[in-house]
């Protein structure tokens, strides 16, 4: 794995415009170094289980105690789909099975694109991770709406039942005007 | 714009595994704030005019001299879509339209995500941007595919021909067996 942009402890760093950029970044005052700064990746799942739906409740901030979606933050030297389904292991000890691109939203406001993946549960034994207090296996009727972690959780699951059935189909993006604020 | 994990010249930092992480990660030797390494994301676009392809041969390294598409690395608080239609202007001064999310590649080796639309040109008149040698639109049978820059590039051509005409499909992903090493 390799990484070009890793801070430096050998660096001071100001923000500065390049030469031949147009935006400010961090550079190095003695040699002039430049490093970027990126959106971040988030990487999760709708999984379910003879229609019932998986979520987790954060033993973690942000959003301790609410519900949401095995999803994080993809690691370097991970395709997306790896990605996914550790996330999955590491806070539900869930087997998945990868089925489409479910959805593809962006939050701008944090920088952080997500690409939410549908999948089925291949076992349902599944058992809290150390991020996680309690999972369940939610009937859609049951879900906790008023006790979703984020924004994009309620996307996740409203697009996962619209496009239920369907095989090859586009991912869904933001639902109109959102753009992850609460 | 936020970010957290700005590096802090404030801070020392050596790779040391966080408690409760399981990788090792940038650790600051003196406060323990922890600076996460994260995958990029790409963005960028086939766009065509009357069937053309439009193709930009690299200015800069790497792969300088090789043709491209315009396409770059998303910046803070963009979407996906937004930066897709900044690096076709920046690299083209080309205004899109984009029509479908063509691909999600995967290049984990330099841990990298790309996002390849399909977009409509809305005007022939393209010309180079300062990372830009020289333009071209390609009829298919012209597309110089021994001085492609980068393997993605060709996956993506071939992606935008084989979803030719279709409305509503899933995004392409990697070829089998190719993860983007030349």
């Amino acid at each position: 794995m390799t990484n070009d942009d890793r801070p430096d402890p050998q660096h001071r760093f100001s923000r500065q415009v390049p030469d031949g950029d147009n935006m400010p970044r961090l550079v190095c005052d003695d040699c002039g170094f430049v490093h970027y700064e990126n959106p971040k990746v988030v990487v999760g799942a709708v999984a379910s289980w003879q229609g019932r739906l998986l979520l987790c409740r954060r033993a973690i901030a942000p959003r301790k105690g609410y519900w949401t979606l095995p999803a994080g933050y993809l690691e370097l030297g991970e395709t997306p789909e790896e990605g996914a389904l550790r996330e999955a292991r590491e806070e539900a000890n869930a087997q998945l099975a990868l089925e489409a691109l479910l959805a593809v939203y962006a939050i701008p406001r944090i920088s952080q694109i997500q690409l939410i993946y549908r999948a089925r549960l291949l076992d349902p034994k599944v058992w809290p991770g150390e991020e996680t207090q309690e999972l369940e296996l939610f009937e859609w009727d049951e879900i906790p709406w008023d006790d979703i972690a984020f924004p994009s959780v309620r996307w996740a699951l409203n697009d996962h039942r619209a496009t239920l059935g369907t095989e090859n189909f586009a991912p869904r993006g933001n639902p109109p005007d959102e753009d992850g604020s609460y």
